[in-house]
């Protein structure tokens, strides 16, 4: 009898070395049902996304996979070997979405360790990795840096081990983060029902996407699944209701997808999600939550050689359970204080806009 | 700080003027996603809808889209602007089926106001509007008439307005309802397992569906966010909390939908749903609550060029949390007390089957 | 008012004969919409079924629908006419998958009644079906056997119908069982992260698979829903809150795919499903619970002419609401003791598997 030998417990702070290369098993074939299953599992109306005959009149070839769908199936292979025992998941910077994935691709994921720093507690470290995830064609698709408080297999005193990387505050707006073959040249509001362009908007400007939804047990344990994403915490009741939570935790990306999908009442012309610049899972959610978002129009810019399209940098904040008069009351102080119980998602961003 | 200048809170009643044209966003690709996730949300087995080969035998290029999916898709794009301040859904009239969608195709639908009626509490309106749901090459897949009521901007002594469109109690059957192709000639029973055909059905004829579903949180709102319906009441339980429900309110259409699952034991060569004459939501339903339904034939016939095809019109009324014989003493009643607690849908439909 | 003639309440007892052959209704195509729900629902990771890349290196035209999927599938097709009045599902063998399904196939299902037993009470007896469903080709997919406790329509001393019939402890692997382009020669470890290879697993080592996962109510019911199982004691909370459980019963099925998606972490190289042995459902499982498994190696062998497969026969069993201690001193015991509320399932079954 040789139990668990075959079972992986995922890895430790001490499994990690620096340039370490992970590549991540169980590659993904996205298909239609991933698509329609996102949407019900998000509600999300952001027309590239739902409407062949508009991603087409963008230049696409049919609708593309929504880039968060993409980032959080790409996430979810990243999690055996990199966050099985994460603590917290504590950020995430230059997620750059390269080209766009269509239904039929299959992703794959590689991971290097580009950072650890020892925690002075002796029991935990944080782990830095930048994963980029392809396609079968060897074609990058998307590629970001996220760090993770990781436990130590030995807690011990510290080793020193301290080699932080530098990572940008901000995805630069470059035209290389406009897919190749994207217009909005025939941009109609009629796509959207919506008559606010990239010029309408202005840089400090706050949107309350005044919608809610709850989270059902049944709808983020789906998600999650769906991405393949097997951290105990979002699954074992059993096991968490031992833990401080008491209960499974919401995964932080079914948030940022939920946020997303309200802000389209307020964004629905943010057509097309070119970089995430960095986020924050301020407090977990639970099922029985509701899930509200206000956004904050950051910045905003030009591409040089495109009067078609132009960018706007966002900062979505979610919030739970809370009226739109607390929502407007906590993003109105500076900086805006993420210990608020009702604050879960600080999720800065960068869409692309018809410009007209 | 321009908050909320950017959102759309919907169309309130001052809003709308007789023949306005409303152009609804987000059209929608229907897929094989949403054709999986229609079965698993309802469990629905019209067979039609789920074997390529009792499709092509009957005529079809390949399984078409369930005409009450087709119906809630487009029925969602019209959410945003007809009835998202909507007090209730009054009513449905002459839904007709008018080409069938397949997977692939993008429904997108434009509505037209044909009727205004001020309430004479000067609180409300009654809005009437004429949706027609079209795919990619601007053929016609469904139409129908609905009216809801919506609320005031404000408030006043009534000012009048009353007008009232004519509708037709029921949709007359003629050729031009049955699909281009459709053929019933190659009918088996082996497709359905039932050997019940058109000429087995009797007008006043009441048949018990037996089956019961119970409705989970998540069912319902997956399936609504599926529509992309928007309505708040179906997914805000944080605000519904205050409401007189005090719950997220399941959307009528998936009431609709799983009385049409549940009865395909006994209505299983009810091949094609041709028209919806009319429904009434006679009691709002919540999770939790399970669905039971029991129809009586209401009228049957032929047409004239056709010895393949005859239609039957049904009632099936939805009930909730109730055994049979309080389903069955309901329905003794003439006319049918929608008012009864049990009573959740007045659903008249008219099917096509075959007939050898 | 003739109701409930046209409904149909199912098959008792005296329904079957030795012999009968029983066309089981609605033929279902399964599609990409299936597959995507099948890893919502499930969690499963299993990667011929979610890459395609890796099914065309392994010799498939594309990925093929899971093994399970397929069985839960066909299983449904039988349920109307064979166990919808079972008062248990009592035993499975003999489950052959003998050729892949693919998306775009459409399966129908053929039942065979081979053994009839009444029961010394008189008011019960076991209906033994030999079920076979192939595809539009006429090329079988899978098979199996199974016997459920059905009630007798009419309770009376027994009448000693007693034709019970011969079925297998195990399938006999042989190369028929091994799909007919399948190859194993490419294989590579980053397909799956792991590189415990056929070699590596003896006869009666234990594996513990440590993950768990959490059954909601909507997970079941759209799990069983998808199957076009219409089974009542899955749905109608209502009803059941009369009867000894006080609640719904979670399809067996689903445990079984919930335990061999969480054995992934363990037996992620056990690539193919080749056959089930047999099964048990221990105890019933309910929304709420967590579901944890843990598997023994019970026999191992090669194929004559082939280098690169070698097969596994295992036993999962199935355990809720433990920790792993309690799961290894249940295993520890020989025989199991499957009447310990702990367990849920013990599913014996062979898997294909990589040898270098």
């Amino acid at each position: 009898m040789m139990a668990q030998q075959k079972t992986f417990a995922g890895n430790f702070f001490e499994d990690f070395d620096l340039d370490d290369v992970i590549v991540h098993g169980t590659p993904r074939t996205i298909t239609e049902g991933d698509v329609a299953l996102y949407i019900a599992l998000t509600g999300s109306r952001h027309v590239l996304h739902c409407a062949d005959t508009v991603a087409k009149e963008c230049g696409f070839e049919k609708t593309p996979i929504d880039n968060l769908l993409l980032f959080h199936v790409a996430f979810g292979k990243t999690v055996p070997e990199v966050s099985l025992n994460a603590v917290a998941n504590l950020g995430y910077a230059e997620c750059r979405f390269i080209n766009p994935a269509y239904t039929g691709d299959t992703v794959s994921v590689v991971s290097r360790v580009i950072g650890l720093k020892e925690n002075s507690n002796g029991k935990t470290g944080i782990v830095y990795v930048h994963s980029i995830a392809k396609n079968q064609s060897d074609t990058t698709l998307v590629e970001w840096k996220r760090w993770v408080m990781v436990n130590k297999k030995v807690p011990s005193a510290p080793t020193g081990i301290n080699s932080q990387p530098e990572t940008l505050p901000t995805v630069e707006m470059t035209e290389d983060l406009i897919p190749d073959t994207l217009s909005f040249k025939q941009f109609s509001q009629e796509w959207t029902a919506s008559n606010h362009l990239w010029s309408d908007y202005s840089p400090g400007e706050s949107i309350e996407h005044v919608d809610g939804m709850t989270i059902n047990d049944s709808d983020h344990s789906l998600a999650t699944r769906l991405y393949q994403n097997n951290a105990k915490v979002h699954f074992d009741a059993y096991a968490m209701q031992h833990s401080r939570h008491g209960n499974r935790l919401v995964y932080g990306g079914h948030i940022m997808s939920l946020c997303r999908a309200l802000s389209y009442n307020g964004l629905a012309n943010g057509l097309w999600l070119a970089s995430i610049n960095g986020g924050a899972h301020a407090n977990p959610s639970f099922a029985g939550d509701t899930i509200y978002c206000r956004s904050i129009i950051m910045d905003k810019g030009e591409f040089e050689t495109r009067s078609d399209i132009g960018w706007l940098r966002v900062k979505t904040y979610g919030f739970k359970n809370c009226q739109e008069d607390i929502r407007q009351q906590i993003l109105a102080q500076t900086p805006v204080n993420l210990k608020n119980d009702h604050v879960v998602l600080e999720l800065d961003y960068t869409l692309l806009a018809p410009k007209l």
